[in-house]
């Protein structure tokens, strides 16, 4: 079961003016399972979006990237749907799986009347096979015909794999004396670590900002909500994060980082990319506790990142949080070999450092600290919910991670279940 | 148990003139164990050593640092002793734990009539607890008493920690007409990954070798072997791996890279280390195959490596293996990736590459090779030795990584076992 990932109250999603969401079951890999999603975004929106790093990236992401740049090059006029279908990657699939991307968003354009290139693709599933197309081009139709605005909870199962529990959120600020609403959902569970996860990530607003801005800003909320999560290392060739900024609220235009309700809306959406990121980590495949990694005092951003991932990657330190193990050895030898991927790090003096499980001090002075005595370390390994703080007090940058601990059920998951 | 690591044949490992050995159980960590070693080398041998890269260096390794430095700036003849205890590393241990190292190299100085500074120390266990010095020490005349050259098998013994099986290899050579042996052991199981895994190892070798000479040799070899392994990519804070050179053989010496025998003995040297560390993921924890990461045709060394590393470190590859699954997905997704640790893969064209299974090519052009049919792959998974090999056709340099799978019992290991 996730760790502490409330379930989903469909009532509780605000639907977003501008944004129609329709779902087919196609049996793309099992049959009685809603597979496929269609987006539609009202005419005038802003999108954005930031992909995977993995060079092997799959067909639909590079399709992704050239209709967002027909866009940015005023080739086409806005982005006007987006589809997303589970059960295959289409990745590692050749020059077959750019054809059958380019075939969906065909079929898709059909039916919508609508241009290919503002068509956005996105799949999840099983890497190397080729798309069932007849499946998935059957489908379309089905899910166009229920487009609604009020399917959010249903769209945040129709993009699930092995995620155990749909993830969504929503929230809301007020721009002058206008109502700005805002929604996402996103999927993945495993082969989860930045630049991207194995994940699917879209949030929503009905907020107008300018096209420029929305691609700054959806990089950096990126960078500190998906980015800053791990549960095994792996990066996938199919992760996407897309911002969708309909304007139909009638709040004023966010064109600029001065504008009124900037900051309102720049944080709102940070909350909500932080929230379906560690719903991500809280449904990581096997996991029982939740952990969260904060470096502070370091020199750079990178510098406390790498830290961070340096224990939030260790399975030796996942393992003993898996077995409720106040190891701090474990985490302090995670910082010390942190210099391997982080080569600023080499004159870090291990001897300045402070370590902290939740509020109790564990170790200073490069050992276990004088006041430290277990029962207070056990207290806190005993909880679902694990914070790990360290100090390095070498310089002002700090980094905060999400990841989750390594369990018998990892293992168990990922020896049967095939990507 | 592991994975096809033969047992050691006591009677084939050759004693080494000008070193002797002998061992002790002092109840460090627990009853009836041999938990201390002492190695006693001959007047004018030569020594080097490469040690853990972790910021949390471990008080014993600063010692040794310190110690072979005053031998190559000649403040001491030679190093003339090693001692190494299990069940307690020592490390992160603060100010007491480099009083408690110096303390056992002056009680085994004394012993032993040799200077303080010619004296190497080593630990290896759990982290952050003080030593038993009382034990300690009262086990040093006991080592010292049985010290002699036919100890190597019980010094295998005396070295392990986790490890399930003790790891040794003799080998021999001609330098003209005169015959060189050279004897080696190593410990190590969990948190394994180069610069330097948990693991200690130490090579004897009765042929002469200059000191300068050797510490750059000592440097390649372990590039090359102890630093090409991986078990957890956790990098431990007492790793050592030492080579003595004693020069009692009465083959001619070696002094440069030009002189006769010196590639004999430099191979010699290097298929000792690589079998050792090769041992280490034999006996990884919960390990059930033996993975060999074979990656050609990179730019540099360093792209060759990332990529066998970022293959042979992913939890998915290796719970697939596990599973003897030929989930080339996930191998795809792995090299795809390594462009995070290094960033000249950022322009890896994966259209051009080949990956192997064994010798069946299972993928290239970007996806699952045409001739490739599922059983094929399934035999080579079935098998405890795996190799999978990268041709990346974009440069001349090679490099080969050892790995072992994901299993059930790794985790079972880490969540139970504290280090």
């Amino acid at each position: 079961m996730p760790v502490n990932l409330p379930e989903i109250d469909p009532n509780l999603l605000s639907p977003i003016q501008g944004i129609k969401l329709g779902w087919a079951e196609s049996n793309i890999k099992q049959p009685n399972r809603k597979d496929l999603l269609v987006i539609e975004v009202a005419d005038g929106s802003t999108v954005a979006g930031v992909f995977t790093q993995n060079r092997f990236c799959a067909a639909p992401v590079t399709l992704c990237k050239q209709h967002l740049n027909a866009v940015n090059e005023r080739k086409v006029e806005s982005i006007k749907a987006l589809v997303i279908n589970t059960g295959n990657a289409n990745a590692g699939t050749g020059e077959q799986g750019m054809a059958d991307a380019v075939a969906t968003c065909e079929q898709l354009a059909e039916i919508m009347n609508i241009p290919v290139e503002s068509i956005l693709p996105f799949s999840t599933g099983v890497i190397l096979e080729h798309l069932p197309m007849d499946k998935l081009l059957a489908g379309l139709p089905l899910a166009v015909s229920n487009l609604t605005e009020n399917n959010w909870a249903n769209a945040a199962s129709a993009i699930m794999t092995t995620d155990v529990a749909p993830k969504a959120f929503s929230t809301s600020l007020n721009i002058g004396n206008d109502t700005v609403n805002i929604t996402g959902i996103s999927k993945g569970a495993g082969m989860i670590h930045p630049n991207m996860a194995t994940m699917l990530g879209y949030i929503a607003t009905d907020a107008a900002i300018d096209q420029s801005l929305l691609n700054d800003i959806t990089k950096e909320i990126a960078d500190l909500s998906f980015n800053c999560i791990s549960v095994d290392g792996d990066t996938s060739t199919n992760d996407s994060f897309i911002v969708l900024a309909t304007g139909k609220s009638g709040a004023n235009p966010i064109n600029s980082r001065k504008d009124n309700g900037f900051a309102e809306i720049y944080n709102a959406l940070l909350e909500t990319a932080q929230y379906l990121a560690k719903a991500i980590v809280r449904d990581g495949e096997g996991a029982t506790k939740f952990l969260t990694v904060t470096v502070k005092g370091a020199k750079s951003v990178e510098e406390a990142k790498s830290i961070g991932f340096s224990i939030g990657k260790s399975p030796l330190v996942k393992t003993a949080m898996f077995a409720s193990d106040p190891n701090l050895g474990r985490v302090l030898a995670a910082i010390g070999y942190a210099s391997r991927e982080c080569s600023s790090l080499s004159d870090l003096n291990t001897d300045e450092l402070e370590l902290y499980f939740g509020d109790v001090l564990v170790a200073e002075k490069g050992g276990r600290a004088e006041s430290y005595v277990e029962a207070d370390g056990q207290a806190i390994m005993n909880e679902s919910e694990i914070d790990i703080t360290v100090q390095l007090h070498r310089g002002a940058d700090n980094a905060t991670i999400w990841t989750c601990d390594f369990s018998y059920d990892y293992v168990k998951i990922n020896a049967e279940y095939r990507t």
